[in-house]
């Protein structure tokens, strides 16, 4: 048995995109998350029953490799599948394609289930996970870990906004991205493409939140660690590898 | 004659909605800017076309009516109409409707076309205006010009961030109404609900920007004054009224 894959397509709009003439890789994480939302919708396991068990969704990773981003007026496609879990993890892939077929990103990502009271993660309840019909498997991924700045290249700090949280209370995704990449040059941004990002959630930030987002910048191997804290609380840490423009 | 009116549906997605559950109103604006857009290009008056005689659009003043704000999984019908124009400005309608035609949003909104090199407002071509066949007339309509703050009740400083511009390297409308309605306190949105905004743009802000936003709010009339300044400059005004949420 395979588990079930599901598509959608999308339009690329120009709000969508940035100053580089494409979707920022936030907004791409969302998109990618709301296929897998219509899925579990299309399955009869929406949030809202989950919530009533006083369940959530919550990623913990998410591993990015990026062919090329999608611009305004591109139609992509957007596909999912929750390929295996175990006790308490489950393990989907994403991938995006546009009109033509041709791959533009792939993401691999760790999914757990949390008691929103306990705030503690949950054994995956069978009703739950085997309408994907993902396959069990007792391995639990050893997923690079991204590493923390140690020589801080730059810094800048932020606040929370009230229009920074989504309808499910929670600090949308495409703010971590944001606050990440934005701590590096706009020189920096103009001139390089993002080609991986492994991004690791560790602390959600809550509204009002002072947050700090630190970047280490290696010039030579053109990567970058990223680090999102709270005072002494780690919530967010990423590694990037990115390649000049010509 | 009368003008040629565009419509085009939009289903609203979690992302797009904030923790009142609904869309934000900055988010809005984008569809029904993304609504004349896909109009232009329906029309052969594209963006590309226009920017290569050196012009663009941009929009002076929105005047917005709100009965209902759209909710996740809504699927709305936002259409448009350019109405009328004289020698500088066009004026444009808009409205949102829900599945079952209920009107949810109405907007009259204020065009000009700029010399981007001048910065400075040109007569309206006639081939550029004339495939949305508005009506001609030599009225300038008198809007009320939202008046400024006087005296603060809040006031909070953002940085215009390099995911704040888009391709058309604008600071993307929703930034201007985030950083005015962030400026009240979470306790006031949450329990109050937006039914009328006047905005007024003044003088773009760019990357790196430190911008000030202020509010006046009148608890009695439940009416707010927003003001974006950068150093001396007025940027953006407002005036917005409110309706307490049962």
């Amino acid at each position: 048995m395979s588990a079930k894959q599901y598509s959608e397509d999308h339009r690329v709009v120009y709000y969508e995109t940035n100053v580089t003439g494409t979707v920022g890789i936030g907004r791409l994480v969302d998109l990618m998350m709301l296929a897998s939302e219509d899925q579990s919708k299309q399955l009869g396991v929406t949030n809202e029953k989950i919530a009533k068990r006083g369940l959530g969704w919550v990623v913990t990773q998410h591993i990015i490799d990026i062919t090329r981003l999608p611009q305004a007026d591109d139609v992509i496609t957007l596909s999912t599948i929750a390929k295996s879990y175990n006790r308490f993890f489950c393990y989907r892939d994403f991938k995006v394609e546009d009109q033509h077929g041709n791959e533009l990103v792939k993401m691999h990502s760790v999914f757990v289930l949390m008691d929103r009271q306990k705030r503690k993660i949950v054994r995956l309840p069978v009703d739950i996970i085997t309408p994907y019909e993902a396959e069990y498997t007792k391995r639990i991924e050893r997923l690079k870990t991204p590493q923390s700045v140690e020589n801080i290249s730059g810094q800048k700090n932020y606040r929370v906004r009230f229009m920074d949280i989504d309808a499910n209370h929670h600090v949308n995704n495409v703010h971590y991205f944001d606050w990440m990449l934005d701590a590096l040059s706009s020189d920096f941004l103009l001139n390089h493409r993002l080609t991986k990002m492994n991004i690791s959630y560790r602390q959600e930030v809550y509204y009002g939140d002072q947050i700090t987002s630190e970047v280490e910048l290696d010039e030579k191997n053109l990567t970058t660690k990223h680090l999102i804290t709270t005072g002494d609380q780690q919530n967010c840490l990423a590694e990037c590898q990115w390649e000049k423009i010509k």
